[in-house]
């Protein structure tokens, strides 16, 4: 059975409470239960992580070799930041997709840059919580490719 | 009947002839195929459109105007360069995603700036074809909560 | 009889509708019927162009060489992206007036910059439509220096 | 009964005899003299006043609160440096209009900043002393439309 | 017979009129008048293509492909801004010589960069109508590595 | 009961040991006794905390919400480089008063720029440890404002 | 007795009716009044000083040698522009301390930028009125560790 | 007895197997084993430590005062991001030489400058796992400079 | 009889007592004696003239047109901020040099950069007090030149 | 007879061994020979030299003062380091053409950028030995125009 | 016989007498000697070489080809500038370690930048003479890889 | 007996034929002379060398440590780019004083900064052949206060 990690960066359990103006209402709970129907529903194991601590989302990337065949990350305020992740990233070869609830691109200049951006597969920013559930689909795609679907995607 | 405009920027008519190690084999005629197949399930009329020319893109963009509901638009190299197709965005103010193929992230440095970004929803990159695809469910979704579907999405 | 080419750069079109807290309501239209009243009460010819496209914008400067005595330009966007403009504004030599609408200098950071600017005659920004007004009264002031007015302004 | 302020930064006083290839042969004195009769034909006081000191022209925009409707203001050199000057006409909120006779564009980069601009309604620049003219009847238009004036504009 | 495309982009038609000083006397019909006889004498096929349009001159390229051999252009200002001629180029995969007539690192700074510099075989500067005799005879050496030429060059 | 949090960066627990002719030879356990001590002067409630890790404080920062009413943190090393610090302060939108032992704009140029006190209410620099006491009067005040206090401050 | 001259850069007289969104409505005369009653309960001799003139605050500061033990200042818009105010503080070498009413870091980005602070003691900034009176007890704090105070501080 | 540091930062727990290209095959306990027996040899005490958080690797060098005489130290991706770990290093003043297996100079542009060189003995970079072993012998001597070692170095 | 201008910037009238190890001990009054006496043994009419106000600095300036054949000129910290004194220099065309006590290059970064440098005829730093009588026989030899000086040089 | 120098600068001595997968494997010696059968067959003087030496170069320039008509010169890494190789072209003012083997533009970013094109005829690069070639008959047709040769080009 | 080659750069041979507080009391000649006797002991013929010509040192290093098995070089000053240098090294691709005295990440920021470590093997730096002997042993570990020592290392 | 060391960088041999518009039409030798007749005069020792070779000057600089006790150096172009001579002249100590003919800040950007002129006593440029006799007297003065003239200076 293919197997899905989500990861969420720092202050993505705050979210529903903070800045509502920025990130919408939906809380990190909610895409969890949303993106865990959805893995039931094409039989693929998920397992959800949050951190506020760079070394403990290294930790859990590397944790992921050899268990998970693709990863959902949301580095949040690490994606201008941490060179670590990216090196974790480009280290541990699991297709990857990096979301944003925000247009990141729409907000302070410094958020325009991403260093984790170049070693993922794709990234999809400022469709809100759906980003999510596209990058699901396009991991689902992914595993159909590589042949980790029992039936179909 | 919600209504969306496909739009391809400069060179993507070259599509699965031009530098395939970067752009993959697809076409966009196959593109387009699969959005109409789409459309067409989801009764969602649908226009393609594809130019080489910057004033033609802000041409076709200005007459979507009371005629689209939504835009999926690659603006390829006018991303980078296009200060009229920004402001032409931003003048008419109908829900746009902004998909690229491949992860502009991972190329040359002035392909990571978009000028069109900051003013659309959303932004897809590095996901190949498969990105209009979930750029037409993010509409789709647009649409709902608009009203503007028939039954569902 | 002096003759006059006023040229409006990419979206000015939209005039009135596109973000009327940027730009105000007039329209391009009313604009250019207070300039063409102003041109017959002056005695002088006068000409409208809009496209939003850089080429046609270059193509119609050239045509005036040899035609049109002054220019009125507002390049909009293409302001702050053309060369090319800014070359055949060079080239043809025809006094010009850069018009724009809203103060670029209390916008964007990349609409401080002007590429048109150096080889024009002068500047008026955010004046709104009386910008354009002004614009024609300098050059109506330039004509008489070149004895090209019949009696005086 | 409208008023308007007249301010002239460092070495307009030197006009004429500075640099004539630069900034031309007209006087300040003559520049004044126009503004005056055109002041006295559509019955607006009119205050003049030129200073090398960066505090005399803050000292004297702020007297302004309360006596002047309108300011022309010519910063010259501390267009680029002065601060002070910018935060003084936010804070003194009158309708200003910036003049440059040369075409500040086409000069030394450092000149191409303006730090008081983004805070006035608008900048006329390269028109010579037309340019003061141009701005008397763009501010005459504004004290029309705040019911300043007595008959008409 | 191998066939050639030679391109001048915009602004290039006034050749010969438009600043001397910078561009010389020679024009455009007189270059290509010499590298119509140069072809006839080599038995090169050859077309001649200007535009002001961006668009036009990517429809252009594109249209060469499978139809010339070789491409001498001088993209003008378009060398300084244009993404996608440089796209374009990447894309065809034509043997290209960059031509331009003026020493391009003599004159402005925005000059000295060249986007579709890196994309091309070489580039020839600062020699006059002389740099498109050059690049003939540069790619008649191309076609002759290729076997593209009857007899020899 | 008000309650105030006090947050150490990184290597502050080296105070007073760690290069004392940048940092003086004050201890942190000697700051946080005088600010317990003033505390209690005035009946607020006071916690202390210090961390190296950027992950912790950001956890102590979330857990802050709903328990203290204002903030002291003095960021360290983290003011330079922590986007994930200044989100976090963003989201809990307690009053939060930056310090720092030392003037860092006299510091290294990396230290001039703080990425967290934009976000904050206010900064103190370079007053060793006085700053804090200051801060701690300014929160006093503000507590007095929102009427935390129960008779003066 | 230990003697404190308070000194209000540019503008700062407009202090309550200037963009009180900004600054809010306390007057400089206010900030003044507080302090005068707070040197005369600890006996400090107090002199206050206002000017929009760069050189004036250079001649107060320098006529400050022997006379003044400590300096409030606020140098305003001087704090980004003036060179000569920062040689003339480290000149004088008097302990000063730089305060600014505003968050200057989460303002516009050439107030990020201090040339006063590294030659003064310490900055507050962000804390209105309020951070007069800490700089205060500031330089309270340094007149009793040299001995300045008749008795305590 | 000598006593040395040797501390991994993040991501090189997998060496061997990340990116062998780049790093190649050797692993870090291979490097640690080398050590150990190095040290055995020498009579010199060692410890070991990796970590992927920022925060652990500061506290193991706080640690390190009072018991380590010299630091081995290879922060990876923390060399170019960590301003708490360069702090921490010169805070403790224990002679450190910092170690990259690649030639960071030969990689992305953002790997070429390092927060931390500026703070300890030397460099050494590119010479793969070899380089641990030279600056073992660095630090023997420098143990011998300062009388450490029972014998000889 | 040929007259020298002799212009002391701001806080130069501390020298001697400002930062010694900067500036050395010599007074202004002593320059100004020195250069007096040489005036003297030349005869050469001398000015002297030190202000802290950028405005007076112009105002004395503009004040030696018709009056002074050569100026020296320290313009202290206005060399790198003041425009206006540039513009002002450039205007009045009087033979200008320039003079530095300390060696500006070896000073802080914003020290290396001098507006007014690129207007005058020559600069002369590093060189104390005596940079000042270098600069008085450089235009004693400009004198010469200009047939200013009775007998010789 | 009209007369050229051909110039190497550093390493093209080793053409041909050197990274022939950037250089080619043409030699300079080949080079040499098929430029001196040019100049042979056209009836002018030639003379080559190479050097790793920037002095050596600018010696060699300066003895061709008088000497020679036209220089090709590859001045290599020096076209990007050396002002005083830039200096010397200047000065001895004779028509020269700078040529590269390799496209610089397609290279690393410190090659784009020319100290010595702006000062010379013009730039020929990427098209290999080739560029030589043409080089040689650019300065033909330039000693044609100065009537230095004999009968023809 | 494996042979090795030493490179000392311009003002190398002043050590011991050159600033002592920056590179220490030891000179070029005993470094040499040390080196020589380790050579000796291992059995590998060592050359050295010493030279403020930036074009000998090319010279010299070109002759190295066919000739040594590695390279030490220290290229001091021309580290940071000399691309020739780089260039020679890339060329002749002969395995090199570049050495620096001093930590030069802790000197100008000039220094900070290396030309020549993207293309050696690696880089030692801040560990003064001891930099050498490590580097000896780093290429001895190379010969050996390459089966160029007699018996081992 | 003092001795003096004058020193001319690339170029300056050529000076009087070369760019005179820029540099003048006094030559080197006339220079020398003039220098020469003054040294013997004040019975100074004194030498001259010019080169157009980096390496030469920094031999010719260390030869003259132990035998000049001044030197007046014109590093030209090498003033821009030469480290290794900055270096050297840091490393001798020798009283060193930087002239150039032209005014360097009112030419090309690159010409406005200096490597050399940190680490020499002070700069004089502008003043064409005039610079180096006040050069010479500046030396004479720091020689009689170095007690190294026999009578006066």
């Amino acid at each position: 059975m293919a197997h899905l990690l989500v990861l969420h960066g720092p202050n993505l359990n705050l979210l529903g409470t903070r800045e509502p103006n920025v990130y919408g209402t939906v809380t990190m709970e909610g895409i969890n239960r949303d993106l865990a129907s959805l893995a039931d529903r094409f039989g693929i194991g998920i397992d959800f992580y949050q951190s506020n601590h760079e070394g403990d989302i290294i930790d859990r990337l590397q944790a992921a070799r050899g268990q998970s065949d693709g990863i959902i990350i949301n580095p949040a305020a690490y994606t201008h930041t941490s060179v670590a992740i990216r090196d974790c990233l480009a280290a541990i070869s699991i297709p990857t997709i990096e979301v944003h609830l925000s247009n990141i691109h729409a907000r302070e200049e410094f958020r325009h840059t991403s260093l984790t951006a170049p070693v993922v597969m794709g990234q999809i920013s400022g469709l809100g919580a759906l980003g999510y559930t596209l990058a699901f689909h396009a991991l689902l795609e992914e595993f159909a490719k590589r042949g980790l679907l029992a039936t179909e995607s």
